[in-house]
This record gives C-alpha cells, sequence and structure tokens, in this order.
C-alpha cells in the first residue's frame, strides 16, 4: 500500500473512531433509576464498534467526499455518513453471525457479540446500531435537510429487503443450493453491494457532488463492491484465519456458492482484475481528486485480509 | 366505543393498511435470477404485517394530525408517517418473539413469525421493517425536506437504544429480579413510551403543527403511553387468550415485573384512570379537533385487549 493512502487512511479512521458512539446516550432520568441494566447495555455496543475490522466502508465514503472537493480533510458531515455506514455495516455483521443464522463463533478475532454476552443482547445491540445510523445522518451537522433526507433515503434502500437484508436473505436460502454465476452475482449485488455502492453515494452527497459526480462514483461502486466479494471468496480458500480474523473455509464448509466454485482459484483472480480496471474506468471523470478512490480499489483487490 | 371513534378507526385504517408495503420491491434484474428466494422473502413481510393488531400507534398518528388541523381526512404525508411507526412496531414484535428474546409462539392469534417460517426469517424481516420504515418516512410526500428529517430524528431516537430498544433489554435482564415502581415506569417510559410519544410526535408534524402544539401532544403522549402498559398489565391477569391473541399470564408466569404486582389489581386500575385524567389535561388547549384523541384515550384505558 502506497504511503499517502495509508496516512489517508490513518487520518480517516481516527475522524471515524473517534466519532463512532462508544457508548448510548440514555435519558438521565432512567440512567437514575436502572444503572446496572443500562451500563451493561452501553459495554456491549462499545464491545461491537471497537472490535476494528476494515472499516472500508467509511474509508470510501471519505474517498469518494475527497474525489468530489479535492480535500482530504473530511468535513463533520462526511463523518456522519462514514459512521452511520459502519454503524449499519456492524449490525448486519452481529445478527449474521447469530446461531440462526451463519452460526459464527469469531468474528474480527475475538468472539462473536453472542458468544462474548448472548444471543437476547446481539438482537437487540444490531436493532439499535441500525436506528442510530439514522439518528447520525439526520444529525449530520453543516448539511442542508434536503441532503440529509438524501442520505437517509440512500441507506434505508441500500440496508432494507430491496439491497442488503434481501441479499442475506437468498444468501441462507442458497446453501446447498446450485447457483449460476449471474445470480451469485445478484445475491451480492444485494448483500454486500448495496452497502458499497450507498457508501460512495453518502460520501458523495455530504460532500456536495453533482448527478454526473454521484453517477460515477455509484458504477466505480457497484464494480468494487462485487470485486469486494469475490476477493473475500478467494481468501476464504487461501486465506489464514488469523490473518482474516474469522474462521477460514467457513463458506466452503458449509456448501455455499462462491466465486472460487464457479470459476475455479484462477478464474476468480482474473475476475477481479477484470472488476479492478473497470471500477478505475468508471473514475475516468475525476482528475488526481480520485487518486485515492484508485488506490482503495487496488487496495480492495490485493488485501490479505 | 363511540361512533364517530368507530367510524374514524375503519377509515385511518383503511388509510394505513393499504399503504403498508404489502410486499418488498426489489430490483427487477434480481428477481428474474432469484425469483423462488424472494418471493418467499416477501410472502413473510406479508405475513408479518397483514397479522393485523390494534394499530394504535397509527391511529394516534391520525388523531394528533386532526388535532392539528381540524380535518379528519389525513394527508398522504401522515399517512407515510402512520405506516412507518407501524413498521418500527411490527418489527420489534416479531423481534421480541424471538426463542432468544421473550420465546413466544403466539402474536396476534396466529404462530409467531419465527414459527411460521425460521428464526433467520424473522431476524431479517424485523431488519428490514426497521429500514423501510426510514425510507417511508424519507419519501413522504408533501412534506418539506426538514419535516421528513425532523420525522427521521425523532423515529430513530425513539427507535433505537435510548428508546424502545434500550428499554426492552432492560426488560429482558429484569426477569426474577425486584424492581420498584420509578423503574417499571422508567423502563416503560423507553420499551412501549418512546414509540407512543413518536406516533403523536410524527402525526403532528406530518400535519405541519407548531412547537406548542407538538408539546402538548407530547405531554398527551407519555401519558398515555404508561397508561397502555399498565392496562396491559391488567388485561395480562385479567383478559382472556383467545381475545388477547397473545399467551395470558406469560409476563406473571415468567416473574416479570409488572404493574398489578407493585399495585395490586385495584390499585393499577386507579393507575390507569390517573394517567387517562393527565392525558386528557394536556389538551387542553386544544378544542374540539383533539376530541378523537380524548376518545383513543379512553380507548386504550378501557379496552379488553
Amino acid at each position: 500500500m502506497n504511503e499517502f493512502l495509508n496516512l489517508f487512511i490513518q487520518s480517516a479512521l481516527q475522524h471515524c473512531e473517534a466519532a463512532l458512539p462508544p457508548s448510548v446516550a440514555i435519558d438521565e432520568d432512567c440512567s437514575e433509576d436502572l444503572p446496572a441494566e443500562l451500563d451493561h447495555f452501553c459495554r456491549a455496543f462499545e464491545y461491537a464498534l471497537q472490535a476494528g475490522g476494515k472499516r472500508i466502508r467509511p474509508l470510501l465514503a471519505y474517498a469518494a467526499a475527497t474525489a468530489v472537493t479535492g480535500s482530504t480533510n473530511p468535513a463533520q458531515s462526511v463523518t456522519s455518513a462514514a459512521c452511520a455506514l459502519e454503524l449499519i455495516h456492524t449490525y448486519s455483521l452481529i445478527h449474521d453471525d447469530l446461531p440462526a443464522m451463519d452460526n459464527d463463533d469469531l468474528r474480527r478475532g475475538k468472539p462473536s457479540l453472542h458468544k462474548a454476552y448472548d444471543e437476547a443482547t446481539a438482537i437487540l445491540v444490531g436493532d439499535g446500531l441500525q436506528a442510530r445510523a439514522f439518528e447520525l445522518l439526520a444529525d449530520a451537522p453543516g448539511l442542508s435537510a434536503a441532503q440529509r433526507i438524501s442520505m437517509v433515503k440512500v441507506l434505508a434502500q441500500a440496508a432494507g429487503p430491496a439491497g442488503m437484508v434481501g441479499g442475506q436473505f437468498i444468501d441462507i436460502q442458497a446453501t446447498d443450493s446450485d447457483m449460476t454465476l449471474e445470480q451469485l452475482k445478484a445475491m451480492h449485488s444485494l448483500k454486500t453491494g448495496a452497502l458499497i455502492r450507498a457508501s460512495l453515494a453518502l460520501g458523495g452527497i455530504a460532500a456536495g457532488g453533482n448527478e454526473q459526480q454521484l453517477t460515477a462514483l455509484d458504477e466505480y461502486g457497484s464494480h468494487i463492491g462485487l470485486a469486494f466479494q469475490v476477493v473475500d471468496d478467494i481468501l476464504d480458500v487461501e486465506g489464514d484465519t488469523a490473518t482474516l480474523g474469522k474462521t477460514r473455509g467457513k463458506d466452503g464448509d458449509a456448501n455455499k456458492p462462491t466465486y472460487v466454485k464457479l470459476l475455479g482459484l484462477e478464474g476468480a483472480k482474473a475476475e477481479a482484475q477484470r472488476l479492478l480496471a473497470s471500477a478505475l474506468d468508471a473514475l475516468e471523470s475525476f482528475g488526481e481528486s480520485a487518486d485515492l478512490l484508485r488506490d482503495l480499489a487496488r487496495y480492495i483487490v490485493e488485501r490479505d485480509r
């Protein structure tokens, strides 16, 4: 990874993590009456949010804003968008890990939330994170109400049944089933693609991007979203559990459809490179301001975890 | 129940149920590739939304709008608010019924969603309903972006960790524990009170209410929200399972704190009447336009299910 990208990522993550709600503001009257239970709930939120992760979605939002404005110093409004995206992503991981879903005990190298706490807490923390994401967007400073409502609409569609949740539903139904490549792409364009596209849209909207810029960002996002999943499937075969921070080979074990199964390992790698090239093509109308997005695209395709 | 209120309820419910998303719009490209799974998902949403219920929150939103405008013919914007509230309420019931939470097999007289389908579907339908609620508000027709973002903020706070989800967390922790009356009130002001207050706020905002009107509606809502829960506890002791559509005496069985346990049956009934009187007092600044809210308050306290 080049040094400039590295510095950008560190700076963006500092902005994002400083703003991620570390605890849950509860009405003062209540916390006086019920300190023990609420304290426990706050700690579960902290556990979920401080587990780290690659923070790809916030980074894409920051980089999209930089592409629009030319500045690598993000406005506070972009940070609200970046955090909202991370809250939605974190909630989806918490619910995906539940025994009734993917039943995964390990997440980001630590026990999943339902193992560290319990299932009921994991369900409620996920539910609460989703609500907080929309609250963050509604409160985003320095933006017009029209920009904020536009972000709410994009995020709600991307997170909902016609986006992430719909893709996850198809995924859990797909165990042991045959899927064509087109079906696999359609599933991932919902399950992970929708929120990645929303990351670029929210960064672009928060930075005041025009329609042409938002369209280019969306096209970049659709390619990079699929590339992200292709690389995930490759890493699931090639990666190391310690580096990945989650159970390696799990998708293969559960007889889940993957790009590697459908295209072979070399075919999947070629597909990732093809998608990377398409993502870079989509950025043609931007000048140097989109270099961070270009670097992030390469990072997403060449990462080892 | 008086005839006018009855007519209003029927009319309001028709507006609301006609607008509740009966199915989940999915991108056409995907539904061509993956019809079977998505069709199954759509049917689960329909099952959840068509199970009925009292629709108290939409009714409160419609009646709040009537108090502000004087018209019983609701604007489309009020219907968007009413439906968003019902989607949040429905998702919360679906997640509350899960085995890891209240583990209830019966809801509104029919098998709970996780019994009719499965747990993973119930988790995802709940998640999807929450996202759709915010999408509905973002799309509410005939309102300024400022009004819509104001509704998003109110609903997100009411549904989140400082509202409904926080109250639910305290509730699941509270099994077998001693709770004072103040703690019980604080819990319910979050668990059910926050969304009921939001119902009044959203109806008021969608109807263009001013600050003084919104404050009066909120005070009414805080009293009627607690009354609603007190009556629920009374019905849990006195009601009939067939009429309630859920398992009677369940809260008592699980050693949950209730108003009846803390106040006795007669004490709880007196408390409900006291809260009803306070709710009616809060409406003093409104004229006849608030008669529906007054009737709904009486209906909530005098209902038998």
